[in-house]
């Protein structure tokens, strides 16, 4: 089993491609695959940010490969391509807001801007937001965060994938946490990682390519461990971080609880095992107890702490100590959470991002029906 | 291995011995021992009152139990029993703050009480507060918070004792967090977990008791996983929540470095391996990066995102549906974090708080030390 990248969800990459193409190649036929569904421009232009950038950060399953999912959720009118984006309720430092069924591709780029306004006048910021939809990788947000000098939070909950400790069946989402800090020479610390035990990426790579689980991740239909996909699928759910009862699955379970109130129960949206499918092949209960997915942003900024150049500083510090510390036997020793993904940008944004022939194959698909070439 | 109760970082209680005592007879008992340290009285019920809080939970580890390792950091001078918590930066919704190398005990309250005054008059509020040091159950706290209608959020770090991921030897502390979230007719449902696999009293229980550790909660000084808990205290570590790579061990990682930052970095506290031993017989490096350590509070009023009633009865649906869920094999079914902590409340208030023989013996021999009667 490899090691996946310390605050990445997922470790699958396409660089062994032939196939590269810059980022504002790829940002510029999702813009227009998003106005071809309906998006006004300036928020087919954020979503697509937002998209690609898991494809420079090297999120593969996150970016252009994910396009026809959204693509698929607005013109079958499940998602609300024209959202009206409001707040509900607000004080100085925090807010709850209403997606309007919008993409969470912009609705999360709404809600976390807001946060960061709301940082900036009362000293933090935090908001709760529902009627929202999948909104991307949960780390970006914490970036943009971080270059207004602020610690940026995210959670969101995700459609039910995960039995809670001691259960079975699907109540919960892999609902992950993302949060990042700025170091001074060194690249920022992401951490951005999902509860369950593994990511849901991760199950779906073993359908497709007929491999076992590790063990402990998953159960049955009837609750016994597994590590066979099919079992999960049919039936059968994801584990909460920590495994069993020995190794702490109680404590994924609180995590993966907390994402869910956070993100959902605080801001009106469907929680735990009523979360909404996506993409739109999931299964579907049709039951509801609020609306849409929802998602919390919160920020920091570190001069409401101290001084952001001394917090730097103490982060490279902080950084290195923990790069130099002894290799456990057969690893390259501790990683930074974030560097990985943070060179992989740097690479990508130079010598472009390499897609496989599957995911281009179905991006020239995806154009042909949005009217839109790629080529 | 018995499954711990979700919410809580240990399971052990002494519901067997016929020792009785009732909290008001310990607390005073603790607070005429921290007074007799030299802590004006004020602080010395503060302490007392939290530290008895853990036993009311059940939480026996962390109760009186533990008062003659507070006591001892008193005497010998470690700790300042006259501590003036200061602010050293503050926004209208947060503050940093210097704990003026007190108690914990004392500290720890005194900076959540500032976050829920911010969060009355900004919305929300985040106290990042350092040079302080063991501050008892992090679950207390949010507790507090929540008696004013605020979801309340802990995080301090501690010794170090677990490796980081890919790493040998002992780089982060447990660095528990904990979160509240109140119910209308249901107990609250309250997170309060280690960040490691097992926490340093599983550890402990193992030595004492002579046993093994559960598989892939430890390594030995090498960094080969081992069951066995002298190889672990011989220069050995615990391991981060999700034991190893395949179920997810970095991202238990990444939740400990994020409580140590949040705590440490953002407070200026020692952080990660440079946090001072707790209690005072642990080897202590003697190297320094900053003050004592660090903790941060969050308070989150829930009317600043819905009305609180409204909340609340999501919160009690939240809380049957989970519990209602089927129960997996060999278990009892889903629990609700803090539920079982809560019944030991409210059983403790109302019959007396069981200690065994070692500890009222503990107890006595303390109180000879301080010219504290007790029996």
């Amino acid at each position: 089993v490899t090691a996946p990248a310390p605050g990445s969800g997922t470790g699958a990459t396409a660089e062994a491609s032939t196939h590269r193409y810059s980022v504002g190649e790829l940002r510029d036929f999702a813009a227009r695959v998003f106005r071809s569904a309906g998006l006004p421009e300036g928020h087919a232009d954020t979503a697509a940010e937002v998209l690609t950038a898991a494809d420079l950060r090297g999120i593969d399953t996150h970016g252009v490969a994910r396009l026809h999912q959204y693509y698929e959720m607005l013109v079958q009118g499940r998602v609300n391509p024209r959202a009206d984006v409001r707040i509900l309720r607000e004080t100085p430092s925090t807010a709850r807001m209403d997606g309007d069924n919008g993409l969470g591709l912009v609705v999360g780029p709404a809600a976390n801007e807001l946060a960061i306004e709301k940082a900036a006048a009362a000293g933090s910021g935090w908001v709760s937001v529902g009627n929202s939809n999948h909104f991307g990788i949960a780390g970006i947000y914490s970036l943009r965060a971080l270059e207004r000098d602020c610690i940026g939070w995210v959670m969101t909950s995700s459609p039910p994938q995960v039995a809670p400790f001691q259960g079975v069946g699907r109540m919960l989402g892999t609902n992950p946490i993302a949060i990042a800090f700025p170091g001074r020479a060194e690249p920022p610390m992401v951490m951005d990682f999902t509860t369950s035990a593994i990511s849901f990426g991760r199950l779906e790579d073993a359908i497709r390519t007929g491999g076992a689980l590790p063990e402990g991740t998953a159960i049955d239909r009837e609750g016994r461990m597994t590590t066979d996909p099919h079992a999960v699928k049919d039936g059968g759910a994801l584990v909460p971080l920590g495994s069993d009862a020995a190794r702490g699955a109680h404590k994924g379970y609180c995590l993966a609880a907390m994402v869910d109130v956070l993100s959902c129960v605080l801001s009106g949206a469907n929680w735990g095992p009523f979360a909404p499918p996506f993409p739109a092949d999931l299964p579907d209960s049709g039951r509801r107890v609020g609306k849409g997915l929802g998602h919390l942003f919160g920020v920091l900024p570190i001069a409401s702490f101290r001084e952001p150049d001394e917090f730097k500083e103490a982060m490279d510090h902080w950084m290195r100590e923990f790069r130099g510390a002894p290799a456990a036997p057969g690893t390259g020793g501790p990683e930074i959470p974030g560097h990985r993904e943070h060179h992989s940008s740097v690479r990508r944004r130079r010598e472009g991002i390499p897609l496989s022939g599957t995911v281009v194959e179905g991006l020239r698909h995806l154009g042909v029906r949005a009217g839109v070439l790629f080529d």
